[in-house]
């Protein structure tokens, strides 16, 4: 954790100064330690504690005393082993000399763009034969803020995004959320221009009523997306086990996770996946979706996937019938191409095919969104496929999300190359179908409750132009939930 | 095509004579070319046709009469399109002349271990960039069969499994299957010794009785792992429309599967899982399942989704209980692990705790799989956990999946290793979970018909001794379904 951040001070990433405190060390990684906080010869804004959990609430007063205003604590000890009373202790400290927290127990705050980064885990490790890995790798910047009460969760969270090219706007792992908790994280990201979307995974709630109205208000500016573990009688055990509070009855999560429109993701995979595709896309304002494929087999399991979802597949109306048969009747569509939805290109469609077709579609004021395959294996297709689509995809401001199917070179560049383009992809035809499901479920809740004004193309929840974004600020105490 | 099978010839991959026809060329590729088929100086045993539709049953009728018994027919143009005459008048040409046809409209067979390819699709491609990339490759020789109607999805399967380090035997797209169809396929490869698990992927059937007839008793001696597409009103339409036969409802497939043992997935995904998991472990005997962890939140999801599976998550029996405290006890394990199921070793587990636990867990005779999660991100994680994990889980021979949430270089080589020991892994938890049911699943299906003695720990279908396995044929005549 020292260390990352005085790396990121060295190579100029991390702005601030930053100060060793450590009374048995005079020096760690050839900086300089202070024997204690009031020897460090600065105001100290933050402090990170990573110390004994006995200790930590007198380390909270002398540095509410010296007038730090925020304090991240990583030790564990607190209520997570039955110490309820140190961590009541710690909170009224705290409250007392006017400190925020985040923890205790917790991996703290990894910030891409300040280079603000307290996570403990080691960033590569070895392995017996040699080779030197990366074990808790950092994603690359982005716009995709997460909040997670488990750490363990947080680590494999960066570990996948890192994997999958997601970028991260901000991480915070909150523990045991003594003081700050997920009300005024959302409060806060909400505001925060840098993030498009938040991830949420939770076991269980405290202070469910405060999120919920927060959440409302969040909501109307960006997408939550959440993961709550224990939805099944022994996932509720586990997670009633793990966190130590009680993780309440699934049903009380799902209703309110809807009434705020908080999009609820099935599982981790998703969780990411919902996230992609929020990163890149506009939400959705109709429930009737096309799918246009070069592969027949792959787009039935999306017609599935869309209708399992609520969305609806229906036949083409007959406007747009009667466009394609006079491409078909101009041999700009092969004769075989079919009217039903999905419309099948066949494994000849070329890119000007994608092009007319999917232009048509979505031009179509029925249709709310495309599922769109692009199977690199047929002849015909090659990446200058791409382009074409993707301008097609702006014009339009419909959401659009891509599947090509395959892990190997050519599947991962194809789809890199739509995500450059800002078009999410997926490598398996349901992802590609729930995930524009996130997209137009999202879209529902903001007719309905959204202060966005509708008919524009490109209107985007975070467009919101009644809203004024507030100062960046560290969790101010006025806002405690 | 005909570039890989000269290829592998060349390498001595293929070890039988390739002669390529063509009126229209002396050579193709330095190699010679006859300009019709009683032009070859030999006897062949089978025919690939890649020729324009309407000349496809001339060819089979000139092939059969020379002796040849078995055509892999690539061409497309018969029912798919509405030609049911002429497909007809293929099939019967071919029934007149003994000879057995795999497709038309189909890529036919992949080989791994002969080296019989007959895939046409282009195998390396370049991007805008001036990039060479592998399009559609072929995964490394293993033991999963992959049997799909469906050319496209096929060449999207071989591009995963390959991305995804995942062995296959062989490859059979049948396209249209107008002579061979899924029941002679699950026939032959059941007794393949080479194939430890088939895939089927179906659009709709068209021998729907006897494919269930053959499929009870294939699923004795080995898995099969069906991906049905069209479940809903959306798909079950799309389906109809690509394949031209009526898809039937998705119920009675449902029922279907369900008699005959075959494992349904629920999505692709799902459908590649399986079969990594049958692979590599055996089935299940009892549906009550333990999971260890050293994260909590992942453990949660798994339960979770074990749960909904219809497998049981239960607190440990009161025997396993207080081996637990007996470990703690000695400073074996950690004073705060739980005794409740999910087992959470906590982020200090050591490969020892895990092997102690492990061993314990599957001592217990109540206990009927585990699904094991090491996030390597906790410090004390390294790859030294996985042999004796692996030793543990092969002295028992209960059927474990293994979980690490992760996406970059650890995550990747931690679950390449614990592969490398037999051991199926996977980067989410509900997917570790679904394989572990889908093992279980199998393995009830076989306590209630099939054949195996039970009691052994090894048991395993594809060690069935009541069987002989039959001797290796192409698909003669006389068990035409």
């Amino acid at each position: 954790m020292a260390e990352t951040m005085l790396t990121n001070r060295n190579q100029g990433i991390f702005k601030g100064k930053v100060f060793l405190v450590n009374p048995k060390h005079e020096e760690i990684l050839s900086e300089k330690c202070y024997s204690s906080l009031s020897a460090v010869p600065s105001w100290v804004e933050t402090i990170v504690i990573a110390i004994p959990a006995l200790s930590v609430p007198q380390v909270i007063e002398e540095a509410g005393n010296s007038g730090t205003k925020a304090a991240i604590v990583i030790s564990s000890g607190f209520a997570e082993i039955g110490n309820r009373e140190l961590e009541e202790k710690l909170l009224s400290v705290a409250r007392k000399c006017d400190v925020r927290i985040i923890g205790p127990n917790c991996l703290g705050i990894y910030d891409a763009y300040t280079g603000m980064d307290t996570l403990f885990l080691p960033e590569v490790k070895y392995l017996s034969d040699g080779r030197e890995v990366v074990a808790t790798p950092r994603p690359k910047a982005g716009s995709i803020t997460l909040l997670t009460q488990s750490g363990a969760f947080g680590a494999a969270a960066l570990d996948y995004m890192a994997g999958h090219a997601m970028g991260i706007r901000c991480f915070v792992s909150y523990g045991n959320r003594c003081d700050v908790a997920e009300d005024e994280l959302l409060e806060y990201f909400g505001h925060d221009e840098r993030t498009k979307v938040v991830l949420l995974y939770v076991e269980g709630l405290t202070r469910g009523r405060g999120l919920i109205e927060r959440a409302k208000d969040t909501v109307r500016r960006k997408p939550i997306v959440a993961l709550k573990a224990g939805r099944t009688q022994a996932g509720t055990r586990a997670a009633a086990s793990h966190t130590g509070a009680l993780a309440g009855s699934d049903k009380v999560y799902e209703g309110a996770f809807r009434q705020a429109g908080i999009i609820r993701a099935r599982n981790v995979e998703e969780f990411f996946d919902f996230a992609r595709a929020f990163a890149l896309q506009p939400p959705g304002q109709t429930k009737s979706i096309a799918i246009l494929t070069n592969a027949g087999g792959p787009g039935i399991m999306a017609a599935d996937a869309l209708e399992e979802s609520g969305l609806d597949v229906r036949p083409l109306s007959e406007q747009t019938l009667a466009k394609f048969s006079e491409f078909k009747a101009k041999g700009l569509l092969l004769p075989i191409v079919s009217g039903h939805n999905p419309i099948d290109l066949t494994a000849e469609a070329t890119s000007a095919m994608y092009q007319l077709a999917l232009s048509t579609l979505l031009d179509d004021p029925e249709i709310g969104g495309v599922v769109l395959f692009v199977q690199h294996h047929a002849p015909t297709i090659l990446d200058d496929v791409v382009d074409p689509v993707a301008n097609t995809v702006e014009r339009h401001g419909k959401p659009v999300t891509v599947c090509d199917m395959g892990g190997a070179e050519m599947a991962q560049a194809m789809r890199q190359a739509f995500e450059k383009r800002g078009l999410p992809s997926y490598s398996m035809p349901e992802r590609a179908a729930r995930s524009l499901w996130a997209l137009v479920n999202y879209g529902s809740y903001l007719k309905q409750h959204g202060p966005m004004e509708h008919g524009s193309k490109n209107e985007r929840p975070e467009g919101d132009p009644q809203r004024e974004p507030q100062k960046s600020r560290i969790f101010p105490a006025e806002d405690r939930g």
